[in-house]
């Protein structure tokens, strides 16, 4: 097959079964998030790239899905920056839009351009697409749907709160297994690396994040790959090799941060989070005090969570979020955020190993009216508009073809009724009406065709 | 305001306040589609270059929205054709892909690549955005949903008078004033030019076009200044000036082609369909056949349309479509298809200018509990999580900030009713609810807490 045919690499089609079960999924999604008392917005596919870049961090910056230039604007071309392999600067002069990487500097340009509009705390969830050129792989596309709950202008831990009980109301109403939480905190993250003297918790952040897959020995040995000094990660060893509660974890680490007043902030806010959300009766969730949680945004600045999925289906994280208190900038104070997003792709395809869809997505009936040529029958229009008036599927098929290929394309297409209206039936004012599903045929006087067939819908 | 704050020209963000009004209308297309059993569909949002360039036309292929190779591909750059301001080839060097123009070639594609898994015809409509780099203007957006139904694999002029009764249907059910819908066909176009002497079709198409905007006298114009010669004009102007009923100016035409069998056999189709629409009931539609009409896209081969904005409101074409027999182009012999568009955008602008949302889009009510500590009521979060499984949208004030505060924020974002349950409340077992629109406080027992609620719900 030329390439022509197929959809670009790390992208899909859905068909209309497929669509059932996302929109299954949505909207379980969107109604939880408003009976949360979240609000809606959409901001556009692509935005201009000085607001997205220098957000994520340069790795991520290079996944973004750049728009070239159109018109003469591709003149500017810089050419000697290809010459010097500086891709990046060439890549620039040729575009200055990108598709969204993310929901939530969207967000915060949307917040900023609407300061003076807005009341605040502003609570807002937005489900669209957003694109990544990463290596395609199971559960992880270039184009996906991602679904965000944030507050921003509100630095209070009820929203961390809240937040984590709208991940237990979605996984309890799609009947998930339960699942972890993680939860962190950057500036206990800070607090660690200051411990092992490196200049920013960057240094280590990648390779933490890197745990669930490589392993606390991984993790070690990552580490001193990339010469940090033995005695920097004896000070991490502490922290990693901790055991016990939530609880437990907490008082163990307090003693460590002393004299570092951000880092004991960090952890009271956590212990406050886990206290609090014991009293929001988790039904579907265990929240899990990690500190190799480390979340590679650049651009979290206090509490971190990922949620993993189930252990009957491990897919890799299926949610995640924190706290930004720097993204929003263009204000004095600066509104600090907090958000959460759910993997849509990812808990879809959960849904579906684990059986967990409804067997009735659709339950809504059709119906296909066999065509013996239209000029035979004047009112056959007029039947099929009232029935369509009470939004109930039916058609006519397209064509005065043989009745076999009409009673096929029924058949094939899972029409549930076929009415029959041929010159007998005419002739004695009646028409038959198929059920599919069995073969048996029933007869109608012809003037009750659209109280019989809303009968059976 | 610094370029990064803004979205990017020609796109709009959406509040929940638009947004209500989209999925009113959103939602009426949709229950119209599957009520005349189309199935859904969606694809990806960008595809292979080799897929959509070619099928549209050169200066369309120049809107489209290319995206930039990432990597080391962009390498590639062919920079002798920049130096050769040859800006077609040297922007092909550095793209494969570029968002979606339309959603009939993404279609086609569509059904190329699943031929087999197909039954046809096959019927689909798709609701989704398409990307073009215009110049942005009073409903003309370079972001934009279009929604679209086909009919693939059928040649039969029912597909055209199910669409066009489409439609009716849908402008109906949203109460909009009876519109214009033009009909052509490009057999008998393609038949004028034959008598015109011209090459093809695509020399006065684009002028066709315009006559809306430039008038007759405007056409006529244009096609002088572009050399045609005075007798080929001649020939147009019969036809241009044909005046009275869809039937008086069918046969008028038909004479002309009497040694052009398929500009006959175009005559006869659009006779077949003005006639049977009309057996189709059709309230919100004038149908005209309008020997102008000619719409710019290459791919059309037969029937045209075009949906004219109403009287009331001129904001240009709200919708259009066409026959096209060689866009499903992997398959032998090759399949017909018939599809029309509705312009959402314009649509929405429509229904907005003239007043025709209906007054209560969002009828549900939302419930504000202000927050005394949470420390002090430990049942609060046990209420507020049987409300909202109830689907109630409830919130907590996320802090405990002053009471005025608190009442602006309900005020500002429009809450219907303030739950107060504060340390006199909690002593004497009751609470109170105050009702934002009136001001009146009602006092209840706090166990009735959930009841009470859902009864004001």
């Amino acid at each position: 097959m030329s390439q022509k045919l197929n959809t670009p690499k790390g992208t899909r089609d859905f068909s209309s079964f497929d669509l059932k079960k996302r929109e299954y999924l949505l909207n379980i999604l969107k109604n939880c998030f408003k009976a949360f008392n979240f609000q809606e917005i959409q901001t556009p596919s692509f935005e201009n790239l000085t607001t997205l870049t220098g957000k994520y961090g340069d790795e991520e910056d290079n996944l973004m899905f750049k728009i070239l230039s159109s018109g003469d604007k591709i003149k500017k071309a810089d050419t000697e920056a290809l010459k010097n392999n500086n891709l990046t600067k060439f890549s620039n002069s040729l575009s200055d839009k990108a598709l969204r990487y993310d929901l939530t500097v969207p967000l915060s340009r949307f917040v900023s351009q609407n300061l003076n509009n807005l009341s605040f705390p502003f609570k807002r969830f937005q489900t669209q697409l957003v694109w990544r050129a990463e290596r395609p792989q199971r559960g992880r596309y270039r184009e996906f749907l991602q679904c965000d709950v944030d507050i921003i202008g509100e630095s209070n831990i009820l929203n961390e709160v809240e937040c984590i009980k709208i991940y237990d109301t979605v996984f309890k109403r799609l009947s998930m297994p339960k699942v972890n939480l993680r939860i962190n905190n950057r500036q206990i993250l800070d607090g660690i690396s200051q411990l092992m003297n490196l200049d920013s918790v960057n240094e280590i952040a990648p390779v933490l994040d890197k745990s669930d897959k490589i392993g606390y020995e991984g993790v070690i040995k990552k580490l001193t790959e990339k010469n940090i000094s033995d005695s920097s990660i004896n000070q991490l060893k502490f922290f990693l090799e901790l055991k016990g509660s939530n609880q437990d974890k907490i008082n163990s680490i307090r003693a460590k941060f002393t004299s570092n007043n951000i880092s004991i902030d960090g952890v009271d806010l956590l212990e406050k989070i886990i206290n609090t959300s014991q009293k929001f009766n988790l039904n579907n969730i265990n929240l899990i005090f990690d500190l190799s949680l480390a979340r590679g945004l650049s651009y979290y600045t206090g509490t971190i969570i990922e949620v993993s999925s189930p252990d009957e289906y491990n897919i890799g994280s299926i949610g995640g979020g924190g706290r930004y208190d720097n993204l929003v900038q263009e204000n004095n104070p600066r509104l600090s955020g907090f958000g959460i997003s759910f993997g849509f792709d990812r808990i879809c395809l959960i849904l579906d190993e684990l059986n967990l869809f409804p067997n009735n997505l659709d339950s809504s009936k059709s119906f296909l009216f066999l065509n013996f040529g239209l000029d035979k029958i004047d009112k056959l229009p007029v039947f099929i508009d009232k029935i369509r008036e009470k939004n109930i599927t039916c058609e006519i098929y397209p064509s005065e073809n043989k009745i076999k290929k009409q009673m096929d394309y029924a058949n094939q297409k899972g029409i549930n009724y076929v009415v029959i209206i041929g010159e007998d039936e005419l002739k004695n004012s009646i028409f038959k009406i198929k059920d599919m599903s069995n073969g048996t045929e029933s007869t109608f006087n012809l003037n009750d065709i659209v109280s019989e067939i809303e009968k059976l819908s």
